[in-house]
This record gives structure tokens, sequence and C-alpha cells, in this order.
């Protein structure tokens, strides 16, 4: 029954050898995620899903903090409403499912299932606002949403996945970009502080900003194969659905208005950007903020006197602190079950065997760095909260270096197009503004632009490409 | 700008007048729901969410304490999934939603928007089933599903709603007779614990069965207008569907073995009843295990000196011990924001005024006994904590001798018409085990058999309505 190591590692294909092969192979052997008979739709088990439950019950705090309510609205949406905003309309309706019987009946109208809410939403908010008093409108959904994708991945592109989207309106365009900055704020801190993965915020070009936004916001990860993930966006929407919606309230001299607006959204897709970013060749590898189990403890010989009430008593006394599991199973060997935590990314091992008993202590091993400590039995609690947070801490500071040694700085198109062929990642360059220059690069190298960054340098005076003036430095990237 | 208290009761029609319209003004007039523009769907307003929000915390942790851990499924099912099992999809065809076209193609097969999962939770259960080692499989999802309804009321029938389904495998049938039993008395325990609202607990006749069932376990609860509400229903499925989809495992003696099955679900309907159990004609009454506001501060006489700093700080004192709201509003008086909370079901309600703060004291009222009371400063908080516990305690006794007033015994065909045209309520009385007679009584009388009760009384030796030998009594009732 018991298998050894050699056939663990073995199941996992290299990074270095194939990349996708070996994201496919990591979500499917660590059970965070299954394919179902529907083709692009995926189904989270239960460790997938754990990890958003963590990432959701930070957040939903982080937005209640900062004034938000949470609302559900209809899932479906009729075709008429999503004609409402032309552009948004043209982005969306292409990757849309129809819902064209209810029963045995035909529809009059046929309902979309929500690729996004903002149509719907904003039916309401047209009935709900009335005066400047009722402003801000700050609400937040968690559900599913559909778009109908022709080539999906298991959390980094499906067909259905589960996201949050906040829909906010305020009296002026000031506070309306307030908020949409506020917001990506929050997610930068989640992704930096719960995820342990840095990100690059700025505001995306015209060409890659949501379809009928005035400006997208967004943060951009870098995964390990040097590949970009925009991990969360938030969006001013000025008033492009509040006057196509008739969204209308008196302001404080009387006079009828439209309200500004934004919306926000972060996704399951976050957890695609856990695995790529700290993710080795061993399997998963999660920070403690979001672990589904932070740490597990491995008795050894355990039908030897004592250890397995010790490995109970340990276990009793840590789980009021840290999510915990003991592995007491009896038809695995402790060399299998090493491997099956650390392919599954469990930050912390304890171990404890005859000799640690007589000794009085237990033996902890760290994923993220593969090192082992004694530790008295008496300093297990303390010890595990400190090293669960030295191990959020490294994985992030790993996480800062790896980006960096893959991130470029170019000044001219042939150096540009070697690195997105040889060592692609992030490349800062100068950009003239031009949407013809991007889509050229788009073209020519399969990169786009990630982001123009809010942290600005002034690398050059021209376009590597077109060499036309540049006052602007981007993010490119080839991207998921 | 301010209203009074005259304006606001009359805004909601007295219940003895005519119900579904004192139901549908409490609705929209506490801000609880809203109806959306698509036929039957509603939307979740912050304040409705909130107790949907505080149900979800507690009975998640209620799951996993009993070992059970979540996933989630896709939201479409194909069409020859749907088909397998053939009594469930007799049941539930006629009202599903039909997915035709995804952006411009029209689909091969057609998909069913899930009015329930225990197909595609099949599907994959199959795939992930092999030896007895593997179960139980003890697994829930929260979610949301849609069925088209003709008629709908929000939380008590929509087109959508949003809810868990527990779906659990297990090796023998006594087991998963013993899941589905005590998932019956979480719900059970849920209800009376934190809704404060009682139940009738026991298994399903046939007809009412769920479709695909080999028994279904209800908990009924009664309305204020004598109809009952279907709360919670778990399933025992037995080996229908692992049949169906062919779930097989290798036993203990190494034989294949198609597995047993339970289903078990609540909704948001759950609101419905909190709603219809607790409130009366000022509006809401909530018990304070769901109520998304347990207390609310009312400042009088604000602007007078130190009174609004004073509710502050009884605000901050409070915040972490209890859900609060201070309403320092200056737009409203005071007897305006009494009314508001009043029909917005605040259990507890906290006033301060310039009197008050001389004698060093606050007034407390309750929302259910309409009672008020003063408390020194200095006691505030554990006053609170006690009246929260006690108006939790006296919603749930009230409910009770409400409804042990609207049940009646019956021995004969004439008093039970009577008592349903007259004063509907739940009525026990002896049944033969006869369809066609349950049948003929709907049919007549619009009542059904809510539930055999798992506490038995014996009434009598004969049906009211065949004359024929009964053993089992039975509760009747019309509901929703």
């Amino acid at each position: 029954m018991a298998k050894n190591q050699k056939q663990f590692v073995e199941e996992i294909t290299p990074m270095e050898v194939d990349f996708a092969q070996w994201y496919t192979d990591v979500i499917k052997k660590t059970d965070l995620v299954d394919y179902s008979p529907v083709k692009g739709f995926m189904v989270i088990k239960h460790y997938g899903y754990a990890i958003w439950e963590n990432i959701q019950a930070y957040m939903d705090r982080r937005f209640k903090e900062t004034g938000h309510k949470n609302m559900y609205f209809p899932l479906l949406i009729p075709e008429s409403l999503l004609q409402k905003e032309a552009e948004h309309v043209e982005g969306f309706a292409p990757e849309v499912a129809w819902v064209t019987h209810g029963g045995d009946e035909e529809l009059a109208e046929r309902l979309c299932v929500r690729p996004t809410s903002e149509t719907i939403i904003c039916s309401m908010y047209a009935k709900w606002l009335s005066s400047y008093r009722d402003l801000p409108f700050l609400y937040n959904q968690w559900c599913n949403v559909v778009r109908w994708e022709k080539s999906t991945r298991p959390f980094l592109r499906t067909s259905e996945f589960l996201w949050q989207e906040g829909h906010t309106l305020h009296e002026t365009y000031d506070e309306a970009q307030e908020e949409t900055l506020k917001m990506l704020n929050v997610y930068r801190e989640t992704a930096e502080n719960l995820l342990a993965m840095p990100v690059v915020v700025g505001r995306k070009t015209d060409r890659e900003k949501f379809a009928g936004a005035y400006a997208t916001y967004t943060m951009e990860a870098l995964m390990h194969d040097g590949k970009a993930l925009q991990a969360g966006t938030s969006h001013n929407l000025g008033q492009h659905f509040t006057k196509a919606f008739e969204i209308e309230y008196q302001d404080r001299e009387g006079k009828q208005q439209h309200p500004y607006h934004t919306s926000w959204g972060v996704s399951t897709r976050l957890i695609g950007g856990i695995i790529m970013v700290h993710g080795d060749n061993r399997g998963l590898s999660l920070p403690p903020g979001i672990a589904p189990i932070q740490a597990v403890i491995v008795p050894i010989a355990a039908h030897k006197g004592g250890v397995n009430e010790a490995a109970a008593k340990i276990f009793e006394e840590l789980k009021p602190a840290f999510r915990m599991e003991l592995d007491d199973r009896e038809q695995y060997s402790p060399g299998w079950k090493f491997n099956e935590w650390e392919m599954k990314g469990v930050p912390l091992r304890i171990e404890i065997g005859p000799r640690d008993l007589e000794q009085e202590q237990v033996v902890l091993f760290r994923r993220d760095t593969l090192e082992k400590e004694t530790c008295s039995l008496s300093q297990v609690k303390q010890r595990v909260g400190e090293l669960l947070e030295a191990i959020q801490k490294n994985l992030l500071e790993k996480a800062r270096e790896m980006r960096d040694q893959k991130t470029h700085v170019v000044h001219d198109e042939e150096t540009f197009k070697r690195i997105m062929k040889e060592t692609p990642g992030f490349v800062k360059a100068m950009w003239c503004g031009d949407e013809d220059c991007e889509e050229r690069v788009k073209a020519e190298t399969g990169a786009t632009i990630r982001c123009i960054p809010f942290e600005q340098e002034k690398l050059g005076d021209t376009c590597p490409f077109c060499a036309k003036p540049a006052e602007q430095m981007v993010y490119y990237a080839k991207a998921y």
C-alpha cells in the first residue's frame, strides 16, 4: 500500500521540463480541483475550496472595515439590459451563456448567465437612488459568474468561476477615483500580506481596460514561468453606466445628477497564482495565511509506547490556535505521509517518534526551506507560531526575489524580442502611448502591456519599438 | 423630512387584514429584498443578506464540527446527466432553466442550470470513490440554484435562491440513515437555537418526498397565518443514485459495492420563516442570534452637551461584543428613528438623552415585549448581553405558544374542514397510510400531510377521512 518518495516525485512533471504539465500535475495530485463532465467547468475540491474560504474570510473583513456591505443579485440578466452600455455588450456578448427555455416554455426574451453584474446592479441602483444623502452606495457581491471560454485551465481561465464584485456609486469623480484606488490597495495588501504574492500595481492601457470602464487599475503578479497573472482589477467606470441606466439623484443644490461609479473584483484565479508563485517540483508550498492545514502532526513508530498519545496531546494543544491535522492513518508509512504533505504544501510538519518522546521534543520541518529543527515539547505552541510567521514572510521574500530576477529593463526591440523568447518575465520599457505600437508588439511577440505602474521610472525618452517620444514606463509580459 | 409614527405604521398592512400584503409590506419596507427586472428573481439587499450570512456562519460551523467539508461543483449540468435517475428527472425537468447557446454557438447538448446537484455530484463521486477506506464522503456546497417557478414570493418561493446542499456517501444503509437524521437534527437545532423557530420533525409521506429519495425527513414550522413552512429537508437516497451513476467501491471483503447516499439542504427560505414567525404589525422582530444589528443606540437631543459623545462612547464599548449601530443621523428625529428600528426588528434599542446623562443611565427598549427599563452606564454592556439572551429565549417561547395555540387534534372530516377553512394551523390526525386518501384531502381542503412526526401519539384507531384502520399520526396543514 505504501508508496515511496520516488514514486511521488515522479508523479509531478518538473516545471523546467513542461510548466503547463507541472501545473496540471500539481492541481490534480494535490486534490485542489478536478475536471467536470461540462467542458471548461471545474470542480473545486475541498482542499482548494478551503483556500478560497480563507481568502474570502480575510477579504470580506477588509471590505466591511472599509464600509462595504454584501448583497445578492440575480444570476440571470435579460439581454436588453446587457445591451444598454455599448462597449460593455460588445466586450461580453461573445462569451456569455444564454438561457432560452424555462421548463418547457421558450422565453420571450433570452437571459444571459451573468458574466459580471454591472448591468443588473445598475438597473437596481436606478430604482434605489434618489438623494445625495443616499450616497455613497458601497456594496459587494460574492457569487459565481460564467464566461464561455474556448480554451480553459483550472483556476486560471474557466467557463465558471467564483469571485467577488464590488459596485459603488459616489457624488463626485474624485470620490469614485479614491474608492477605485482604495480597493486596489486592499487587493494589493491581500496579495502581499495574505498570499505572500508580490504585485505590480498600475493602470491598464485603453486597449486592455474593462469593457465600459473609464479607467481600469490592476495588480499583476509574475509566475515561475515568467508569465504575468492579472490578479485583481478595480475600475473607475465614470458615468458610462450611470448615464446608460439613467441612475440619477438630487444633488445638494437640488439638481438632478448622474453619480460616479466603480467596480472591482478578484476571483478563484488567485489560487492559480498561489500555485504558480510558490510551488516547486515537490508540489505546492502554501503561505500559512491561506493554508487549509497550517501544520500537520505525523507520529513515527506510532504503535510504540505513548507516541500516538503524545501526538494527540500536541494536536489538542495546538488546534485552538492553528489549523491543524493529525495524520494517524495506519495504512501509510511516515515517509509516505511526509511526501504527501510536502506535495500538498502544508507549511509545517511536526514529527514525533519514540526517541523524540524520550527527549521530550518534536522535530519541526519547514516546507519553504526544507529545514528541520528540534523543539522541546513545552515550547511547541510558541515555536509553531513563530515559524508560521517566518514562513509567511520568507515566501513573500522569495517570490520578490524571483520576480526581480525575471524583471528586465529594455531599451531596444531586439533585446525585447530575445527576452520574450528566451527568458520571459516582466520587461520594463518606455511607451509612446500609441495603441498601434502596442498592438504590433503583441502580434509579433505575444507580450502585452500589463500596466502603466504607479511607480514610474524614467528609463529613456523614446519608445523602443517606434522611436517616438515616450513619457510613460510600462510593464510588458506574456500573460495568462 | 422627518416622518411621524403614524405614517410609518400606516405603511404596513395589518396581518389580520391581509397576511400576504403584510408580508410584502414588511420585506419591502424593511429593505430585506427587492424585486428584480427578471420575473421571479429577487435581489437580496444588505439587511436581508446579513441575516443569511449569520445563518451561514452558524451552520457552516456546525457542518464542520460534524466532519463535513465544503466543495464547489459546476452551475450547469448536461441534460444526459439529469436524466440518469428516472424519478429525479421527472420531478425536476419541468422546472429547470436551459442553456442552449454559448456565445454565438448553439450547444451540442443543452445544459440545465442546477435545480439541485445530486446528478453532477454523483458523476464526480463515481470518479473519486474506489475503496471502503475512502468512505464516508462528507461534503457540502453553498451555492445558488434555479427552479423555474410560475408563482413566486421573495424568500418563500423564487426562481433563484441561495442554499447549502450536503451530499454524503456511506458504507451501509444504517450509516446513511444515521447521517440523514444527524443533519436533520442540526437543522432542528439551528431553527430552535438560532432562529427561535420551533419545528415539528418527522418523515415525509411517499407522495411528498424528494424526487429520487428513499425517504425524506423534514422540519416544519408554523407561520402566523396558520400555514406551514417546510424549513429544511434531509434525504436518505438509498442506492437510487449510486446505482444509476455507477458509483462503486471495493468493500472490506474485496467485493464491488454501491455506497449509500444522503443529501440535505436549507435555503434563504428560512428568512421568510423568521419574518412570518416573529413579525407583527409593527414589522420585523429579529432573534438576536441572526439580527444584523443586535442593538441600536439612538441619542436624544443629541446637540445638547455631551449626548453624542456619550452615545459614541457606549458604541465603542459595545461594538466588540455585539453587532451594534449608532444612529446619529441628523435629518431624522428620535421618534422617527425609534419607529424605523422597531420596524426593522432590531432586538434592543438604547436611548440616551441629556437627562439620562445627568443620571448616568440609559433607557433600554426591547422589541419583543415593547418594554423599557433604565440601566446605569456602568452596567450597560452586561445588561445588553443579558437582555439579548432573554429576547432570544422569549421569542422561541412566544413562537411555541403561537404554534401550540394553532395546533388542533382532529378525529372527523367535518371538523378538519372547518378548521382548515376558519382557523387554519397544524392538525394532528391519524392516517390510514393510503395515498389516495391523502390526495383527496388535498384536493378538497388544500391541506397536505406535512410529516409523520417522530413523536407519535395514538389519537385513535381509524383515519378520519376513510375510516380505515390508521396506525400513524400525521401533521396536516396548508403550506407555503
